[in-house]
């Protein structure tokens, strides 16, 4: 039994991993530190969760957590990496803060040197199901994004065996949660209702360096991929609808046998049969990635959906602390849940 | 470890309880019977659900089972249970066959003869919180009604106290899902989204007749009820806003401490602090019934809100279940969430 | 052709307002003032719009406008009514500032002293059919709060007919545009998507005093009415249901003449047949108000829907401009919209 | 004025048309026929439509009308338009059966013979914008499907400019509408309701050779293009966002101001200026269509949202009809609508 500490508890990504560790066999909660809501007790304001006393980040006694998930903004979460870091704690840090290798590439997306750029040599990627080797025993885990991990796991297969033969085009689509709990215009319920928007489209998302990166890593050398988020009426859930070029001799079923063969021992990962698609429906309230894929004129058009509170964010960085400590990966997480949606 | 057979398994309340009893410790599903996709595997068609074959109803094998449920429209279900008891199986009855106790009354609102008017003295009403006596070891369990789980639980403690002065005017309002899967017109996205609709108000929905009988077998004199269900465009959840009068002088610390009293070691009730109300968000996806109340002009106003596939359904068919056979009334039931509305 | 300045053009009473205005025959736009996006041209920022340029409030010129429509907050409306007034204008103020005819009931309700309590007595409380006489000519019109349009309008023929015998019972439901345009954590679309959840319920809410000073006015002896509302998962209209207790003897056929003979020449009054209900499909985007009537228990349940921007603020707010110039009533005025919601 | 006659007049597209034609300054409506509640009055089952007898299609009187409005399945709407015309009536077809021009590409993709071939060389394609030469005193208007309008209107003046340089991907989001109102699963408000899903990706929809064709027709060399539509949890509206790959040297404000010059006098398309994006938000409740451009990595990303039951459908069949005829091009139709939306 470990016992973890969490910062930005009262984030949507924060109580989310709350919940999911208020379950869990082998992991305690320590602290839960809040600095908008700290001397609250989290039930009070959330009648779905536990009773945790609330506090300040600065009085969170590090001493008592093993480990320490970071629900943080960027910036704010390198920093307190570095105080756990010190004071021997793991860090999950579900923020951007270690994903970017490149300290140059951070401050061209985020607008600020980074706070510590030598750590980033460290920082294990934590895309689980691509990262065996490096997550036991790991001290510094960077959560991937909730885009890129819907992207990335659709994609690894195909890119580590070579398929891509041109450049990416990704259309993603995101639940309001993933824009934070923060009221703002953009996500009042009269705005969003009824509505649908694209934003930071073409070449301008944070999360799209993030991708290129990875892809690069798996021996992609495609280039000037083009990523285009929107903003779905819905509370929770991304889908990523993917068109991936390939050579002209390709065929479905070679591709799909390859993605069985890479996913078909992994518990959070759903591939489809050839020509069905992903929904949100497939994943809502789950730790799951639904993968499908068509072909047409030589392009795999891949749909990948998941929770973006779970296996987009929460639910894989406790997939990331199992992973560290060992222990059977599906520990305290969903994989089925009760919503009835057909397709 | 007993095992249960479910009629009516792609129906909502059969799917939910499928889940439930899928990640129950003590029971497995002995069979999976569906009129309309026999033959078919659950997957296929409801991805979230195991790969459970479906077969059809006259091929359930009732020796398999020590337990069915009936997740089935009234009238088919009274018939299913002859069958299901006369093999020696326990019962529990999702449909209103075997709620209301006289079989007049029966005949008046569902509109033809009870089909084995002798059972109905047998039956338990399986209202939990209020039936630990008889539910121990009970063959034939009346799942009691969506709305009336709603209304009843919070009206128990006052009316066993004897402090209901007066006519009861109940306002209720339930999500899409209590309508049942088969496609209609009143069901249909476009006519849903953005309405809310008042339906059989007054003293016309067969709930009320269920409600009255259960009042007045708690000892109320109130006649006259009013019960105004409404269709909100939400998926899953009921909230009930109760007008109860009392006497000139009743307090309303009096009320809570009797609610407290009553309530405290309930597992799936939430009793909140004077003044404070029930909301949808308290409750979807768990099998609690979170009560509020507000006293005003010498009249108690409950609000009352659970998910109506779980405690108002399913959750209560298992936690029914629970008790028939001894066990531990949480077994298989979820408490708490993950979502995140605040209020 | 008459010229109006708008206050608070850019709450959504001021965008709807400025929608009915830019499509009114005999009315112009004078200007439209926001404090938060002075500088800004409107159709910048809400691309439906005109492309009218917002100014600061202390910008606007009020010798260029016949009329001003005030959106403001309550407290800041009164001090801008009483600058229009000075300057010549005719005032429609949608806030509470001039509904409630008592300055002590002014100041219990909203706290703090009335800036103008002389005023009061002026001011034409606006529900526009009920105030035929008292409208042609008025300078100050107090437009009726949204829930209590909704009520009054449904209980006029009742009350002026000295038919209601007890105390009312009012459960109200609104959308969410009627919390107004700023963001809050109540009205975040991850808060408000799935649920539903009660207010201010009992004696609470601040449209309580207004409705109920308007009944006394009509000669209602009721006391201690109750009302409850709740937010709705939708961004517009309201229906509120509405518990009228009855002498014995009353025959609900009797009961719905009156409403006829009250209504029938009625614009934006829907009076549906007996037993059928109201519902927000039958409203939204339009300037009705549908009643619909049941009788049970000698109790009139009225169900009466409208659409909070328009009948329930706006709409209404431009048919007393109308019913002050002596125009056509319905001019500028939608009657029937585009939606296909069948119920 | 002129007397038109609505077959098909009860689904989402004939109901849509009727509130337009109701409120059209130069048509009347002749007969609305409905096949599945002929018999019963319009405003009896849809309370915010006019009080019109719905009609046996059979016992329409063509005498009386002089241009029909087809709201048909596709197949029936052919043999209508074939009684129609040699009735003397012209046609506006809101189906499928006039769009393709090649009979054998429609037995490809609808899976029958076309009913009469000899006609499709005599149908104008509505697509208005484009089609300015060819409605005036036009007989059989074959209305565009709702996505083809959504990316035709966005891609025509690159296309007629010959800047397009390679594969088209289209990635098309609609709303529930557009799947009609008859009830099935698909459209049950549980299963869309927090949901989204693609639908008939690649090279799949019925939709995809009605563009190619007019695509072509536009002297566009690009083959192979892929059309991917999603269903949106919103009851109105169509967004696509396009890929439109060009040539290296070709400056994004070189295409605005193509656009600037094809489309400045357009009253019902909306230019946004560059790295803006068009929203649902734009369009819904309206008959407009609005068009945002980004380009990154030589590749135009057009964003085009409509309202898929005006733009994509009645409101572009109404703007058919006004040019036929000669009419001012907006007589009867909304350029600006009531909802608040900001984006």
């Amino acid at each position: 039994m470990i016992q973890a500490g969490i910062f930005g508890a009262t984030s949507y990504t924060g109580l989310e991993l709350i919940s999911l560790l208020d379950a869990h066999p082998q992991a305690g909660i320590a602290f839960a530190a809040s600095n908008s809501m700290a001397g609250k007790t989290l039930s009070d304001s959330f009648p779905k969760k536990p009773p945790l006393p609330l506090i300040p980040p600065q009085e969170a006694d590090l001493e008592q957590a093993d480990l320490v998930f970071l629900c943080l903004p960027h910036g704010e979460a390198a920093a307190a990496a570095i105080k756990a870091l010190e004071a021997g704690c793991k860090v999950i840090d579900l923020s951007a803060d270690f994903r970017l290798t490149d300290a140059a590439v951070y401050k061209q997306w985020y607008g600020k040197d980074h706070p510590k750029p030598e750590l980033l040599a460290n920082a294990c990627y934590g895309l689980t199901e691509t990262a065996r080797e490096t997550l036991p025993g790991c001290s510094l885990v960077a959560n991937p994004g909730c885009y890129p991990t819907s992207v990335l796991l659709a994609l690894y297969p195909l890119v580590k065996a070579g398929l891509l033969h041109g450049r990416l085009i990704v259309d993603s689509k995101s639940g309001v949660s993933g824009a934070g709990r923060k009221p703002k215009e953009s996500t009042h319920f009269v705005t969003v209702d009824g509505n649908f928007s694209p934003y930071s489209i073409g070449r301008a998302h944070r999360h799209l360096p993030e991708m290129e990166q990875v892809l690069q890593g798996w021996g992609s050398k495609q280039t000037g991929m083009l990523f285009s988020p929107h903003l779905l009426p819905v509370s929770r859930g991304i889908l990523s609808t993917i068109y991936a070029p390939l050579s002209n001799d390709t065929q479905l079923d070679d591709v799909y046998d390859l993605y069985r063969t890479t996913y078909d021992n992994e518990p959070f990962i759903q591939l489809l049969a050839p020509e069905a698609t992903a929904t949100l429906a497939h994943v809502v309230h789950t730790n799951m990635c639904t993968i499908g894929m068509t072909l047409a004129d030589n392009t795999l058009i891949l749909t990948s959906a998941l929770d973006n509170l779970l296996k987009g964010a929460s639910g894989q960085a406790v997939q990331n602390m199992n992973m560290i400590y060992g222990w059977e990966e599906t520990s305290g997480l969903i994989k089925t849940g009760g919503d009835h949606a057909s397709y």
